[in-house]
C-alpha cells in the first residue's frame, strides 16, 4: 500500500510587524512555492528527507526568511546560521551552528549526516566539510538584504551588549514531510536574531530542541524563543508523549505548547508529522508563518491565528 | 520535612584500556573526592546546583578525566571544551562549545545560565562572557596532560581525515544532585576525544541529550558516544518516560539504554536523581567511572560492570 505522502512547512512564529504586514502576498507566495516544491519531490516517489531540504531551501534561497540569504545579522554585523535535518527512517541526524557563506545550511547539515559519523560540527570545521563536498559558497554580501541591514542599524544602535544578554531570540524555517514509503523527516534552518551575541546558539541545529524525526512516531520543526525551546526540549517531548499516551500528534503538539510549557514567557510554535499522515500544528504566538499539503492532497497557507 | 540530600557523578563510559587499569586506585580517589566536596556542600544547605557545579570543578581539575585539564587533543593538537548545567528548580539551562582556556566550563555554563537570557554560548562569544565575569583562564599548557599529548601522537599518525569523520567519539564527566529542599541539579562537561575534527560537538552541551534537570520529574547527565546520545535525545527521554508511565527511576534509564537504544551501535550511559532521591544508574559499556552517595548517607564508588 502506498502511503498518502504530504508536508507541512514554516516560516517562523512571533509578533506581527509592519514588514510582515506589508509583504504578506510576497510571504504567502514563498510559503506556497516552497511547499509546492517539496510536494512535488513527494509525488515524483522522492523521499521524505529530500522534499524537507528542497522546501527549506527555497525558504533559504528567498530573502524574506530569516536564514542563509535573509538572515539577520548580529552584534558585529556578520551573519551567523544554524540548521540541522533528520532522517526518521535511519535515526541519524546532521547538525551545523556558527556558518558563514554556505548557500544554504540544511544542505551541509545533510552532509554532516551522511558523510560524517557525527551528529553536529559548528564553525571553520563545518565550512571545511563544505568545501571537500563542494557545497556552493556565496560572498557575505549575498546574505546581507537591505531589510536586515536597516533592522541592525536600527537595533545596534540602541541596545547595549547587557539588554542583548536579556533579550529573547527567535526566527527560522522548517519542514516535516511523509513520503510514499512512509518514511519521514524533518528540517530546520535560521540566520539567527538581529544584534544577538557572536556564538549564540539557538534551538534549530539542536536535535530534540528545534527538530526530531523518528518513523516510530513524528517529525517535527519547531521555531519561537530558540532558549525556551532548548529548556523545554519541545521537539522530543512532543514525540514522547505521541508515543506514550497515544493520543492523536494534534493533542501532543497542544499538551507540550499550551500545557506543559504554559507559564514559558517566549514565543513556541511546532509542525509535526506522522508516517500515517497525521498532522500537528500548534504555537501560542501571535502568528506563524506555515503552508502544508495534506494527505488529501490541499494546499493551505497561513500567517495568523485561525 | 528535609528532603534527604544524595549526589552521583560519573568519570565517563567506554571501553576498558590499559591505562584505566593503571590508574584504577588514582581513578576511584578522584571520584571519591569529587562526590564527597559536592555531597558536603549538600550537608551544610546548599543548593544542588552547588553540588553539581563543586564536583565537577573538582573532576575538571583533576587530570586522569577527559575534561578541562586533561581534555583530549583534537585533530589541530589543540583543547576544545563543551560543558552545561541546568537547575530542575527553575528549568533554566546554560551551555558552553568549542571553549579554550577556560580553567572550568562547567563554571561559565553556568555565568551564561545566571547571567544572560541565552541558554548556548560558543566559542569566542563565550570566551568574552568569561573575561566580563572574571572567571579564571589558563594558558594552553595547563590543559594537555602527557597522557593526552601521547594519545594524540598515536592517533593523528594513524588517522586519516576520513576515518576521523567516521568514527564515534565520546568521554565526559557529569554530576546530579538533589538538595535538602527536593530541588534536583545536573552538568556536563567534557574535552571531546582525541584528534576529532575541530567544531564536532557533542552531547554534554546539548540540553536534552547529555544534560537536563526538572524537580517535576528527574535530573540527568548522559556520557559515551555523544552522536547516540544526541539522536537519541536520551537525558529528555528518560524524564518523559518517568513522568508518562510512572515507572520508577531506574526502570526509566533502563528502558531507554537497554531497550528503546537497543540497536545502537554505541557506547551509552546515564546517571539520575529524583527530588524524592530515587536513584537510577545504567549504561551499556565495558565500564562507567561513578560514584554516588545515596539518601541513606552511603557511599559507593564503581568502574566495571556488577
Amino acid at each position: 500500500m502506498k502511503h498518502p505522502a504530504a508536508i507541512i512547512i514554516h516560516g517562523g512564529a512571533g509578533h506581527v510587524t509592519k514588514y510582515i504586514k506589508e509583504n504578506q502576498a510576497a510571504y504567502e507566495s514563498g510559503l506556497k512555492t516552497a511547499v509546492m516544491k517539496g510536494y512535488d519531490i513527494l509525488l515524483r516517489g522522492g523521499t521524505a528527507l529530500d522534499a524537507v531540504e528542497t522546501a527549506i531551501i527555497s525558504l533559504e534561497d528567498n530573502e524574506l526568511f530569516n536564514c542563509a540569504r535573509g538572515s539577520a545579522l548580529n552584534y558585529e554585523g556578520k551573519v551567523e546560521m544554524d540548521a540541522a535535518v533528520m532522517d526518521g527512517s535511519k535515526r541519524k541526524a546532521g547538525a551545523v551552528s556558527m556558518i558563514r557563506n554556505v548557500r544554504n545550511p540544511i544542505s551541509l547539515a545533510r552532509k554532516v549526516m551522511e558523510k560524517t559519523n557525527h551528529v553536529y560540527i559548528a564553525g571553520s570545521g563545518a565550512l571545511q566539510l563544505a568545501l571537500s563536498e563542494k557545497l556552493k559558497l556565496e560572498e557575505d554580501d549575498y546574505f546581507i538584504t537591505p531589510h536586515q541591514e536597516e533592522e541592525y542599524r536600527k537595533t545596534h544602535k540602541k541596545e547595549s551588549i547587557r539588554t542583548i544578554l536579556k533579550k529573547f531570540i527567535g526566527g527560522t524555517v522548517g519542514a516535516v514531510a511523509v513520503d510514499c514509503k512512509g518514511h519521514v523527516a524533518s528540517g530546520t534552518s535560521t540566520g539567527g536574531e538581529v544584534n544577538n551575541l557572536p556564538g549564540r546558539v539557538g534551538d534549530s541545529c539542536i536535535i530534540g530542541a528545534g527538530c526530531y524525526a523518528n518513523d516510530a512516531t513524528c517529525a517535527i520543526s519547531c521555531t519561537g524563543d530558540g532558549e525556551f525551546l532548548i529548556t523545554g526540549v519541545i521537539a522530543n517531548s512532543i514525540s514522547k508523549v505521541k508515543e506514550l499516551t497515544g493520543c492523536s500528534l494534534q493533542e501532543a503538539c497542544d499538551r507540550v505548547i499550551h500545557r506543559d510549557n504554559k507559564g514559558v514567557k517566549g514565543d513556541l510554535g511546532a509542525i509535526a508529522l506522522t508516517p500515517g499522515g497525521d498532522m500537528g500544528i500548534a504555537f501560542n504566538s501571535e502568528r506563524m508563518h506555515r503552508a502544508w499539503i495534506s494527505p488529501d492532497g490541499h494546499l493551505h497557507i497561513k500567517i495568523y491565528k485561525e
